[in-house]
Order: structure tokens, then C-alpha cells, then sequence
């Protein structure tokens, strides 16, 4: 745990802009954000992504960011919208593997495009893919 | 509420890949998927955004994100790695105004791309930015 960046913010060791703190959760400026004012999230318990997240600190960290994203639509930042994510895995752009949440806030007719890239298209076969998304749910239990 | 697309799936009136079902939570594949398998978690109670939503709603409806995802990574989806995103406002593309958590399964190598077309780049005074969230929390209680 104690080369975790994250880590060291929450316990005031490595610097971080801190602008939300709860019992649970600390927040902090991303220090390469997409918009001005993209905070992170993250529990002050470590883990390292959903896997090992506990569900509880997980409903603290979702409660985290409704509240914050409720108050970026107020006073100087004033955001028309607010995006929530959460990367799990290499596969899914995590880069740093203490679980965190990202709250981008957003204005009309910002230049961020979170869709560009995306592979939209049509299913070929949504039946067989909606079984197979039951099946495992049906296996993890 | 009757024009609801979301709420029409809830209640069965609209058709929909259902994939997942809990107390408070529905999930059915999205009928644009950015990956196979990309699903939609809809609180049942309609709420058009994150500001409406019931705290305690959208608890559940993370934790349904985690338990989901924990799912995708087992059995026939066998994902690496898992996206959740919540769209909250015009300006952060919602385009359905019934609060819904994307859960998204990824694999090592696929061709999706979130990060493209991000305003990367340094805030050049990251901490006036801390200070207007602060100021927006402090103002939103
Ligand atoms: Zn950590
Ligand atoms: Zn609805």
C-alpha cells in the first residue's frame, strides 16, 4: 500500500488538491483533467478497483459523487452537466489501481467528446447476448 | 412519466433485452452498444437525472454496477475490465432523461477508445479551480 499515490494523498504524505472529504471518501483535483475543475474520488480505505471495493464504501463513493455533482451546478463552476466513471481493470483505461471515481463537470458546447472513438453499431445478435450476460449472472450468483 | 422509454421497459410495455433485475434496479442491454454486451441499470422509480434521484436509489443502483460487473468478468462475457458512466445533463450527452449507469465490458485490445478527443492538458491554475469546487460545495451545503 505504501507506493499507492492515492494512498499517500488521503494520508496528506503526497500532495493533491483536495476539495471534498467525507468520512469515507476524499476528493481531489485530477492532475490531467478533461474539463477545468475534474475531480477524483476515491475511498480512504484502499482497494484497487470493483473487485476488492466493498459495497458499502462503494454506495459511499456513488453518494460522494451525486453530492458533488450537485454542487458543481452551483456558485463559480456552475457546470450544465456532470459526467460520472469509473475504470475498471487495464482493459477499461485504469491507470491507477486505487479505485476511484471521476466527476467531470461539464458545460453547453464544451470540445469534450467522450463518444469519439466508440465502436458504436448494431449488435448482430443481441438475443444471444442478452443470454449470454444472464448466464453470467446466473454463475457469479 | 407515460412517454418514458425506460419507464415503458420497467413496466413491460416496451420491448427490452432484460439482463438484470433487482428490488430497485433493472438492467437491459442498450440497443446501441459501444461493446457486446453493453448494458443499461435503470432505477424501476423514474427519475430523469441525478438530481432527482433518491440518494438511498442510487446506492442501489451502484451497487448493482459492481455487482454486474463482477458478473461480466466470469462465464461466456469473461470481460478484463469493466467501464461504469453516468451521463448526468444535455451537456454530458444524457440523451434518455431516465437516470441510467452504463456498464460497459471491455477486453484487453479492443478497439474502444473513452479517452479520445479529451481536452487533456494541464489547468493552468489548478488551484483557483480547487478553490471555486470548494466554494461550490461549501455553497450547496
Ligand atoms: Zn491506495
Ligand atoms: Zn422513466
Amino acid at each position: 500500500m505504501s507506493s499507492c499515490i492515492f494512498c499517500g494523498i488521503v494520508a496528506g504524505t503526497s500532495p493533491g488538491r483536495i476539495v471534498y472529504a467525507d468520512d469515507d471518501v476524499l476528493g481531489f483535483l485530477d492532475i490531467r483533467p478533461v474539463t477545468r475543475g475534474h475531480t477524483l474520488l476515491v475511498p480512504r480505505v484502499h482497494s484497487s478497483g470493483l473487485d476488492d471495493l466493498d459495497p458499502a464504501i462503494g454506495a459511499a463513493l456513488f453518494r460522494a459523487g451525486q453530492r458533488l455533482a450537485a454542487a458543481m451546478k452551483t456558485g463559480p463552476v456552475s457546470a450544465d452537466g456532470v459526467n460520472l466513471a469509473l475504470n475498471d481493470g487495464r482493459a477499461a483505461f485504469q491507470t491507477v489501481f486505487h479505485t476511484h471515481l471521476h466527476v467531470v463537470p461539464r458545460h453547453d458546447g464544451d470540445k469534450l467528446s467522450f463518444a469519439k472513438g466508440f465502436l458504436v453499431r448494431r449488435d448482430p445478435d443481441p438475443d444471444e447476448t442478452a443470454a449470454q450476460v444472464r448466464a453470467c449472472i446466473e454463475s457469479a450468483g
